[in-house]
């Protein structure tokens, strides 16, 4: 929580709070409202095609409510623009932001394909702003020190690591389903940590998956349950467990197994009691799903970004061309699983856009 | 970290800052200081007899500084006082507090004496203030659990409880030592513990200590490690073990053995990150010391003060008489550890001021 | 610890002990001659090519020494073979010692291809005496317990299983090595695992690998690190991670996410010691490798075996079609890698011979 | 369990077997008789004043049974004795095989009183044969460990051991029961661990306790459920609580706090399996009670009482003045909880007989 407190000191220092829009009044706005109700921060306006959702999160972060989010990028004071809308319309709006010199968070995915992540890339470099993508994972404490750990050597060479990420239910009814949407959807967090933890990147994926467990993701021509096997450039492998159903909560764990040690993460457990009887002893439940498992990193996500916007040091937010490589991955997953082979990821794509080089 | 969103919920929701006044601008004031830095709280004032602490804290909290206390107490805007100064002047204060109409948020001890603590209690009672006493454990999320189970009889019947506390290093070299000093300073959190989880009074304390870790301690005439056992009205024991060293941080666990469950918290470990290799598998460290542990604890803690001046629901707060009762069971530790011998409570003073009845 | 004593138990309640005879006086020899020296158990000769190994194992468990394993054979008081001997040789020793009428337990695997694995099974159907394989795991309480789970719907719907599988180091210098080696020889395991706890067959694989930790490895055309991607017949997938190095021991545990509940087995710790200071708490080390880890494993299913030879309770030994259906995964494992395609597991073999239907 | 193996491997190495006789057909005699299946021994003879108990597990044993234990001395060939009879019988079978020239092995307590214990003690120091006391806790990997570390300087200077000690259900309905029995009968254990973790003297006792789950001990004057303090004559402070039932099994650590680190013991788990929900992650029962979680001390134990007449080094056993130690310690624990005082141990007892000096 220090993170927290650096913010207020740095909100009650006499600097001016930051002028943020947000785009979006779903459900992630949601989440990342919890972080803005911050002394640093300054809400300007919530734009949603839907007004009354609008409404209802601007009413509470006592802001403006607008159904045109282009309207938001008119309004002279906004510093930086957090893009919580629909997938589809990520690309578009950060383009738009970003030529109209804003800042922008944007969350996963930056678009749902290659020709909208290198515009959106082109965008943001033609007008120098800050573009964060929100790999919120990578905020995670114990993910940023098993990767600073293999960076470091901690652990000698990186040989295999492991990758379990059950969600707790599947999306709900109405939530877009099609073929390739768990790799995209789900599993392109899995994937983004499985460059951010090695530090390397993949070169070939292979991945098996089933529906057995959400009729609609079936319906849709989609898998609900998969193994994804990656090779690494330096010969490492790794394997991403997935699946869309877990009686036992949110449960995301990372593995590194190197030459000199071995490291991994626990689930962090909302409470610390334990208790037994005849039965055996039982510890408390792991937090249910995304928000509340993560609600230390999202916070700090957005405050490296609007530390970033203040131009001071960034942490470890991702790039546009993190964001484009964990698309090709995901890609690549879903040619692996339609036609049975093992995908040699550059045959997909580059992890970088043609005029970038930016490393994990 | 609900509570926090909560309260800048509460904040956001168009009610006014509480103004609040500090006294005292040393240790636990740092602690504190970092929870009012909330959108719900306005400070006004902050005063130290040590003129440059006051003056170094009211610049990073944005307020003025004071070398009186008494002058915060002729602002007419302050509604609640937070004690934080030398725990002998805690008396005074409260009591002046109280008779001035403000809610009193005060550190432990209430007094350190029970002269101090009944005269304390008896302004608040007569003004009708609002006084919440700093056993900030009752507010950890694993001790209040623990409260509850036993409460509501999830572990059947209570027969044991045990507490481990230990601090990573003796008190600075400044700070006031004497004979009874463990327990009325240390120990005291573990006796409110004792009371607070298991719902029962302690009619019988039986103590054994030794002054082998901490020199200082020894020429004052204190001890440094101790061993209480506790004889509760309903026949459960406890046993209470407290050392002023610890190597490993700050060590902080409570278990209740009941006759249908036993149940235990662990100390919550500020990283998930284990490491292996021919050693043996290494888990993250502890908590250094209490501004870490109990962060989250007292941030709920001041919540509920001032949620309690807004007339809102209180939590597991500490009332005066709590207070006076965690001063007994100290003094009765240190008659028998004095005297070698199993002391009734009753027999140094009674859990309640003579004119109240509050229940733990 | 309680087979051992019920077999003592047997022993010594009059039965004669069985009359045993071991071929081959190597590593894998000496474990099962620990479960041997037992009063259920007369060994009656050992036998290997290398005299003087042959000599210093008969010594020790004071029988005679032969050269060859033909000779044991024609011991007429022998009940039972234990093939302990080198991999290549096992399908014609089990096949001749089926067919002189003695009951076999046979060292995985049970031959190094399938012609090899069917004509041993041929001659034990022929001639109606007890097979059981070496999959010791199948004896592990933890694996065993798994097992039971997920059998009894104890989790609901298998969706996941996933298999961690870590030698402290690769085989010595001599050992043969070559394509395919760290699929049949270690893997296998693994594979067995997966049918036997899951109670299904599997129709698909797809694998992954490098050669980056043993050099003899690379040098035979082998891998050392391996990621084996499993579809089950149901839909059901499986994970298994190989890795021939590992500082921390010997790495075993198997975990199945199920449609109701998730278990899993830890790694059992030789010591329950666990000691703290600044650097975190560290627990014992894992047991160093399989000759201590399964001790309890090997014993048991030695046990097991003497069992099935008096007609008694046989058990969760491997069958001779158990091997084969291991083998042909392993197979399969190593057609995937090299042409990078996910393959039919029906492609490489059906899990039975022609003639039995044995299920797992 | 490679004691076991050690000790077959003794006995296949040509010595002939020990020949053992067997005082007491009960439930410790029963736990004892699972290590005397060994090829190690011979066992010549049971007695026990209930002839079919006798009968029954003669038979169980191949042996012959005895009314009078007085005809186990008379046979020639007995080497070694294991009295595992009534409590109140052992100091005169003790003296009495002693005088006899036969090596012993007698379960705690040694006596029931002091003037016992010496007398024992001085029939064995006359004969010069080997005596070990039954305190099979010292033969517990996790707690040798302990001891070791804390006798290396492991962790430094001890300045606190703790020890929980929970028994699953009050002893059977007629057990003798009377005041002092706690201590003298189940506690006894946890005090001779303590002087054998810490390697010290306890100088100071100070006993609280209760009758509040065994009425039968309540209404024989004796309490169900204690804490008792310790301190050691280094002025490190112990702490022991004890328990007559507990419905999550059998719990038995102890926990080391020092001034260089912190150990501690978890009880060793039977299954190493956990299964999560959504109520959390449940892991497997401890053992039930003392026969399976000390299967293997008590093996170890004989084994080493079997070395020790063999004239070979004979391990953590324990002698006739550390059962002396340990008695003196319980009867100071009781005059404790009836004075209500801190009662100096040297009040009661020396922990050594008066001829002999031997150190824990």
């Amino acid at each position: 929580m220090s993170d927290i407190s650096d913010r207020r000191r740095a909100a009650s220092s006499g600097r001016a709070p930051t002028p943020v829009a947000l785009i979006g009044a779903g459900r992630i706005a949601a989440v990342h409202a919890k972080s803005l109700r911050d002394p640093a921060v300054r809400i300007v306006g919530v734009a949603d095609p839907d007004r009354s959702a609008a409404e209802r999160l601007a009413r509470e972060l006592g802001t403006d409510a607008y159904v045109r989010w282009e309207d938001l990028l008119e309004l002279d004071e906004v510093e930086a623009v957090i893009v919580c809308s629909a997938s589809d319309a990520h690309a578009e709006q950060v383009a738009a932001a970003a030529a109209a010199g804003r800042n922008v968070f944007c969350e996963k995915p930056l678009a749902t394909d290659l020709d909208g992540v290198d515009s959106a890339i082109s965008a943001v470099e033609r007008s120098g702003v800050v573009l964060h993508v929100g790999f919120n994972r990578r905020f995670d404490p114990g993910f940023a020190e098993l990767s600073r750990r293999v960076g470091s050597g901690g652990i000698g060479r990186l040989l295999q690591l492991r990758i379990t990420s059950r969600d707790p239910e599947p999306p709900p009814t109405g939530y877009p389903r099609g073929p390739g949407g768990l790799f995209a959807d789900m599993a392109i967090h899995d994937l983004d940590m499985a460059r951010y933890v090695s530090g390397e990147e993949v070169v070939a994926v292979a991945a098996v998956g089933s529906s057995i467990v959400d009729p609609l993701a079936g319906a849709a021509g989609d898998i609900d349950v998969a193994a994804i096997s990656l090779r690494f450039a330096s010969g490492a492998l790794g394997v991403i467990e997935c699946c869309r159903i877990s009686t036992y909560g949110y449960d995301q764990r990372v593995e590194v197994h190197g030459s000199d040690a071995t490291a991994w993460t626990t689930n962090p457990l909302p409470a610390v009691t334990v208790q037994a009887d005849a039965g055996g002893a039982r510890s408390s439940p792991l937090h249910r799903f995304f928000p509340e498992r993560y609600e230390q990193a999202y916070s700090a996500e957005l405050a490296a970004f609007l530390s970033a916007c203040r131009g001071l040091g960034a942490g470890p937010a991702a790039s546009g061309n993190d964001a484009r490589a964990a698309l090709v991955l995901a890609q690549a997953a879903q040619v692996s699983l339609l036609e049975g082979r093992t995908v040699p990821v550059a045959e997909v794509g580059s992890p970088t856009t043609p005029s970038t080089a930016d490393l994990p």
